[in-house]
């Protein structure tokens, strides 16, 4: 009576949506709009770093041959002629035995070869003159910030891919990048199904609850790079779910829906793929939540089947639609970290499945922990609040306890170049 | 002839400038609008969870009763008398004998008081009529999710100052929010002092560079939560700058300038400080880079002389900056997190000040390693943007080593609710 369906693990369930990955096409955007947006080419330094020779330090600029000999017994007097700030140059023709004054970043007046800092030079006025004494000798290129030490004209400084930071912004500013190349949004649109949703405004009826997982899966859109395109809310009727699914794919790069893939009489999606000739990539992965997750594609483009509960919601968004949106972004790290860490608390009844526990990292003495959130229902919005990892728990025949080393994924963390790879029960684990 | 500083301590520091700290203005943002957004008010639940009894899974809703002594040598049959998907309400007066065909998420029809799942049910169908038979007893409540059984109605569910996520905000929407209260985004207005400074799509010419502090203090303040206002560049004088800074005041929550606070002949912000009648909080702090920041208030208005260094600005404007903007927005964990961790570099050279070391952040077998991005020079923007982390080293007589435990202080974390300690050597490291 009940369809049946073979769970594949999560790792083949990835590549299988990542066969139909691509990357966007270009645009350009305002150095102020990068934020958050990913290089779609590599930053190359228009210029040397630094651009010329220059002072580090407020000081004075001299040629070293002139501090020859110069000791605390033997002071050698240059006369200062000049003072120059960053952003001018030096306009003195120098003679020997005399210096500038110079401020941090100025650069370096065309006979001079070293920097005295204020702190190792003496100021003497004498008749409306300012000297400086020294007491010591100074070799050429002393303290002088030479021009491309840092950085080599041409050099790639950033690579494509990177999240643009505001570190990452700093460097496209130093390099005249005023337009930053980046990969268009991929249009990510949003279909909630389910009879029993109301509007958040809306008022509770018998039977009905309000639609959480269209704004949580807008916001995780925007967190991935891609830009959420809301269509609403639909009422599980097949006719109307198809009509909308079908002109929906039309204005979207792909479409996420909520709901409607499980076996219940109203799941639609699982007939929708079908009547649309998609090709149904998988309808049942071993994980919990999110087991029903389904994804189909359709010349190229792909619909991805979420669960209407929103845990599972959640989880099937961040382990199968991000590293799609992120590889669009050409992110070269699209896929969701897992590390290793300490597990804190227990779980004792076995699963079958590879379970994915809402948790909370926390750094011990500089180890890593995961606390559970607790209520793990894939119903329970509320611990989705305060989790930042999941802590992915292989299926099998035991469960788990306070202290087990286990795979914690990061939700929080720039990602990985590596999939997700379905955790296995050490030998030591399973003794 | 330079004038002399005294160094204070960086926590001495942060807690000067948050003598002026305060909360924002409440207003209220769409649910669309609210991500990244911090929460003014704890979230409380309107409704219980679930709203009423329904049913976890597809399956029968039955009076338990009925199922008294079913075994496989004695299977009960039920007639199913209605078929109800989630969000509609069973209409079906039930008699003795009698079943209800029901979906995940469907209010429980008003007689029964239990579920049976469709693979412990088979289903006969005889005379048009779809009965199911049944091989073991259920209890009452047997796997009904009950009203309430998550969340009672009027709790917390979410603590005011928590930052808004993909799962605070499907909290926010099941329980109503449409509208949600944050803070006021407080202006945060800069200026980017220094003759020196060319635009980002200028060509460069001798003595000068692009002005890349201006767009990352942007990039900054928009992650940490404000708003803000970039007024422009400003050449080196002083009453050009006294007037801007005084105009601009008028403008903004706190005021951000960068470069213009060491001892240069040109470094004006002291005196205009002065001039302004503010109080100077700090100018000299026991730190590298950054160590010539400067904190000024006025009406209790704030002033952030930030270095001209990018990276010295950078982590000025974290530590000192931040923790101010993130208490105005109500976060209960204002200040940058602090974790330990293991250092992957040597860093033979003593340093009198606790160094800021630009580095990433990286898991090994459990343990927290950080390992610095090179080229620690305070003018180098490159290593900033590959930096997710920085590594404070104490100051002290003598260098550090690959593998020495240190404080790593996370730059993209939730926060923390106590300030950075500066770090001392502890006596082990000391020997």
């Amino acid at each position: 009576m009940v369809e049946k369906r073979d769970p594949i693990q999560v790792k083949e369930a990835v590549s299988r949506v990542m066969k139909y990955s691509k990357t966007g096409e270009l645009e350009h955007v305002s150095l102020e709009n990068a934020e958050g947006r990913y290089l779609a080419e590599d930053i190359i330094a228009d210029h040397p770093v630094p651009p010329f020779d220059r002072s580090p330090l407020d000081g004075f600029a001299v040629q070293s041959k002139d501090t020859k000999g110069a000791s605390s017994s033997n002071p050698v007097r240059l006369e200062v002629v000049e003072t120059v700030g960053a952003g001018h140059v030096s306009t003195s023709v120098l003679k020997p035995g005399q210096a500038v004054r110079v401020m941090t970043g100025t650069i370096m007046p065309e006979a001079c070869d070293s920097i005295i800092m204020f702190e190792l030079a003496k100021e003497v006025n004498e008749n409306n003159q300012t000297y400086i004494e020294i007491t010591r000798s100074f070799e050429k290129n002393d303290f002088v910030a030479k021009e491309g030490e840092e950085t080599k004209k041409g050099e790639v400084i950033v690579n494509a891919g990177k999240k643009i930071t505001a570190g990452v912004i700093a460097v496209l500013a130093t390099f005249g990048y005023a337009k930053v190349p980046v990969a268009k949004k991929p249009v990510i649109g949003i279909y909630a199904t389910g009879t029993e949703l109301l509007d958040v405004d809306q008022d509770l009826e018998p039977g009905k609850i309000r639609n959480s997982n269209a704004y949580m899966i807008i916001s995780q859109v925007k967190q991935a790079g891609g830009e959420p395109l809301y269509f609403g809310k639909l009422e599980d009727n097949f006719e109307l779910c198809f009509k909308a699914v079908q002109e929906a794919l039309k204005e979207v790069d792909v479409l996420i829906t909520t709901g409607g893939v499980s076996v219940g009489d109203f799941d639609f999606l699982p007939a929708i793929y079908k009547k649309l000739g998609a090709n149904l990539l998988f309808n049942k992965i071993a994980m919990r939540p999110g087991s029903v997750t389904s994804v189909a594609e359709k010349d190229g483009q792909l619909l991805f089947g979420l669960s209407g509960n929103p845990s599972a919601c959640y989880v099937g968004f961040e382990l199968f639609t991000r590293p799609w949106i992120q590889t669009y972004l050409f992110s070269t790290k699209p896929y969701l970290e897992s590390v290793k860490g300490t597990l804190k608390a227990n779980f004792p009844k076995a699963n079958p499945f590879t379970r994915f526990i809402r948790s909370k990292i926390a750094f011990e003495h500089g180890k890593v922990v995961a606390q559970p959130i607790g209520m793990d229902k894939s119903q329970v919005v509320t611990s989705l609040a305060y989790s930042d990892v999941f802590v992915a728990l292989p299926g099998g025949t035991r469960g788990y306890k306070s202290g087990d080393e286990v795979d914690i994924i990061l939700l929080n963390s720039e990602g990985d170049s590596a999939p997700f790879q379905d955790p296995v029960k050490s030998r030591k684990t399973d003794q």
